[in-house]
């Protein structure tokens, strides 16, 4: 059920796919989600038609290799699990995708289980159907 | 007012646009929103900029047709509107796009009247002004 | 920490910089965040990969200048300093990139502290971590 957003800069698939990877992995881990749990939207900005624009913002110096990840998820997950799967996300994106951890943005929107329809227009959270 | 954000594969501006449609026509028909209340952002991922992933999570079999529709909106819709809005946005995904409905994915994010402006600076769900 | 996203037709960098300009200053300048405080992602839509859809919804003339201001912050801003947002994305869109006011559309999602992870994997804005 999260639905991921990964947005970096450059137009590299391999880097996008080893980001989605590190961020999955993540979520199955510190979150339990099953392994074919996963909805992503990667894109990668390469100036022509968009672009990223970040600052050093807390003393956290950013810089070209800046990854801006953002999770729809239902509320519940505790902020336990929250931090580690912060903590596994940047781990993860250093080891698969070579991103120094300080360029990991990570931000969560939660809705609730009537706000997921994951095919066929049912809503597979509600049941019974209302 | 919905904002609407449809993410899929390629790179047909035929079938945005249909998807669009499809999804536009759901939303009227099923919470009553105006016909020319239509705000989209239309995206095909065509490999060499972004793409996406999925599962077949709940043992849901999706493929390359994925769709990805994000909806934000102000809260008060019931869980029967929201029902009806999924299976309408399946039914007509179908319809005017071919779509599979099991390849359509749908996600609520809702916010409060003051959260909208929809033009001229204002918020417009809000009155008198603050 | 307001992450947002700017959606606009086109594929001028030129504009979309002056769009994104636009928003961060009216930012710093209506909630106090730092100039550094600037988490963008700007997209152009020039019709090949997407595009992006308006209506004429409560009685206001967009037309292809849309722009689409979605702003991810953390909730306690008051009604008034998003009204003063609002007014303020307006003016500056129109003063730097030339955008007719009637063509801001400006959405708010807010989530919590706990949300918001700014780099290194740790969720800055609680304190002590969990």
């Amino acid at each position: 059920m999260p639905l991921v957003r990964i947005d970096a800069l450059g137009a590299d698939p391999g880097r996008l796919d080893a980001l989605s990877r590190a961020v999955h992995e993540a979520l199955v881990e510190t979150l339990g989600i099953p392994d074919d749990d996963r909805f992503h939207i990667l894109t990668g900005h390469d100036g022509a038609h968009g672009t990223l624009r970040y600052g050093d913002y807390l003393g956290i110096h950013r810089d070209e290799g800046i990854v801006y990840v953002v999770i729809t998820m239902r509320s519940g997950r505790t902020p336990g699990q929250k931090q580690a799967m912060y903590r596994r996300i940047a781990e993860l994106a250093h080891a698969y995708a070579g991103t120094d951890p300080r360029n990991v943005f990570v931000t969560v929107t939660e809705n609730e289980p009537i706000d997921w329809s994951l095919g066929h227009g049912i809503a597979q959270y509600v049941t019974p159907p209302a």
